[in-house]
């Protein structure tokens, strides 16, 4: 049997894959599970996009242009003109959700062995591409107890190194509902200027934001156009996570001259998706505003839930549909095996992630958990009743 | 301004897409252009592959398993099984296109710095997709007087290092037309057991063999199932190059177990395309009839029309859509940017690929270029008889 590579093999498991394997088998006992793990969003795709591909007259599918279409390409431009964002088509290469994104500016920016900066907890798959890709994650911890609010630069700064060639946020924050302000990525900017590397911000949540809080775009002042790069997808604000359409936003021209290198490896965009991406961004603000509501009032259901469970403590989201919890237990792994295993509530559990999987340094985040509010209330309140009673279940046992 | 990383750099910028710009320019000029340069079939889709999207009737697009549905898998084995090729859904993994099959592929097996032996011609974007991986291509020349033919297998022994993890072929081959046989296919086999590495077959032009030939998967015999892996694509074979689905086959389950670590890191199959795919994969042998006669039809136009081309050498196409001819030139891009600034007839074009592009020794094939036979029997003709009067008026100019 021949070997494979030594950073296949080095590529992380994903605990949630494991866990999800569990839920299965608790559904098969009977047992329903109200799933709080992912972020996969319940509401509604905008009905004109799905409705665009569903009148698609085409014969054939044929290859697309590598970048996007120029419409579709145009369209996202309208779209970030909304957002005070302005860009022209030639900054935007369409790619396959912005998970592909990811991978061409890893491969565009980084040699093996160099480094991307990133705040502790980040995105689980960062770090997958980063192994994927050769690149080593240089972690920065950002703490529940401040609500995750971005380290003190001071510390960003320290873990710059020679190989260092980027830092890597998510802006609405998967995992942590976070909103950097306009000051922090400011911060940032100046930061990666002095230290003549890029500022990459994933904004794939942009729609989500709470409260007072405002979204701060990397891309509004133009001012730092050599050294940022956007990233977006269309999955989490039009419901359209199976379209696998994202894109890279830069005014930085050799990168993208480059990125586009790539894009033309792999061809071709997706026709459908196309199709459904190009009409989904002409979704009108009572589109997002209604989700938005929805939003609220489940983090209101959310936030209220848990000020009811003692013991615990966690960061109020300012965005997306994430919120970290710190749980009275060691292993939070155990506990969400637990709940999943061994307690139900009227013949019901709930499943939560782990937020280990979201640390360089697990050991820091062994006993969180991270919940997507992506349901609606009334399952959204019977999982925290059953976070609660699981956890007094867990802790007497 | 940030470096950007050294492999992005060298990455093979494609020339076709700097002539690709000059037909352009052409179209511009009033001239049209009959395009025989890439590999885009004309051929309708099976009607029912793309109703079952225009009769889908979603509210959302959620994300899909990462190893593509469980039916879809299913319905790739039944078809497989068509082909005498026995595997089950547990060996398949559905790909964004073969695109990211290669390189889910160099990922598992190579580190940086590995080696991969191709025979010389083949499929230019292997070459990208092993630069974008750090992989070393590793050329063994096969030769158009020979009909490239599989190279002696001595060639191809001679070419292995300590650092070779495959040998990757093309079957039927693009760029050259090529099918090779069952006794070259289990050489290769052997060779791939012997040496202990894995043996892969992009076998996209499947259902594109011509007259006595017979296409022999590399699956066929599960006898060297530790060592063989089979790329393919819906792309060519139902006109769904934008579909952008793919799969690979794998009755190696240590291989097939990582590069599914791979799969979960990009999240999820497409939607859409997985819904056209299904039903296309119930395509019946009828639908590959009428099409494999359309293409026998503009086959025997090509190969009479390039008969009566004086002082060219063309090697017969057996299979896929592509043939290859030496032009009495010294460097056949000059030619085709000839064809494409400087000659039209009747205010017509006609533009091919510089075969030099497929060739890891690109001076070996500079007086070559590929044909790719995906027009209609008129406007193949009238291609013909711009190439046979354009190397007229070249050759004397």
């Amino acid at each position: 049997m021949p070997q494979l590579s030594a950073h296949s093999q080095g590529l992380p498991a994903s605990s949630i894959r494991k866990l999800s394997g569990l839920a299965e088998d608790t559904k098969k006992r009977g047992i329903d599970v109200i799933h709080l793990n992912i972020g996969q969003p319940d509401i509604a795709a905008p009905k004109a996009a799905l409705e665009a591909v569903e009148k698609s007259t085409l014969d054939l599918l044929p290859y697309g242009p590598s970048q996007g279409t120029e419409e579709l390409r145009t369209l996202f431009c309208v779209y970030y003109a909304q957002h005070q964002v302005a860009v022209a088509p030639e900054d935007i290469l369409v790619t396959q959700g912005a998970s592909e994104g990811i991978q061409f500016v890893c491969a565009v920016l980084c040699n093996p062995g160099d480094e991307i900066i990133v705040p502790d907890p980040s995105y689980a798959n960062y770090y997958g591409f980063a192994a994927a890709s050769h690149v080593t994650i240089t972690p920065v911890l950002s703490t529940l107890q401040q609500g995750f609010q971005l380290p003190p630069i001071e510390n960003i700064k320290a873990a710059f190194t020679q190989k260092t060639k980027a830092i890597l946020i998510c802006n609405p924050s998967n995992p942590t509902g976070y909103v950097y302000s306009k000051f922090e990525i400011e911060q940032l900017c100046a930061l990666a200027y002095e230290q003549d590397c890029f500022l990459i911000v994933d904004e794939v949540y942009r729609e989500f934001i709470y409260d007072a809080s405002e979204h701060y775009s990397v891309l509004r002042d133009p001012k730092w156009a050599a050294h940022t790069i956007m990233l977006d997808s269309v999955s989490k604000r039009y419901s359209m996570c199976g379209a696998r359409v994202g894109c890279i936003v830069s005014r930085n021209k050799e990168f993208m001259a480059t990125a586009l290198k790539f894009a033309h490896l792999r061809l071709s965009t997706p026709t459908y998706a196309t199709l459904a991406t190009a009409t989904a961004l002409k979704a009108p603000q009572t589109y997002f505003d209604s989700i938005l509501e929805e939003y609220q009032k489940r983090r209101a259901v959310l936030i209220e839930g848990l000020n009811r469970i003692p013991k615990i403590e966690f960061s109020q989201p300012k965005g997306a549909f994430y919120c970290m919890v710190a749980l009275p237990v060691d292993d939070a792994e155990y506990f969400v095996r637990f709940l999943l295993t061994s307690f139900h509530l009227n013949n019901t559990t709930a499943m939560f992630a782990p937020a280990a999987g979201f640390y360089a340094q697990p050991a820091v985040g062994k006993n969180q958990i991270r919940i997507a509010f992506i349901q609606k209330e009334a399952r959204l309140k019977q999982a925290i009743e059953i976070l609660k009673k699981g956890l007094e279940a867990y802790c007497n046992s």
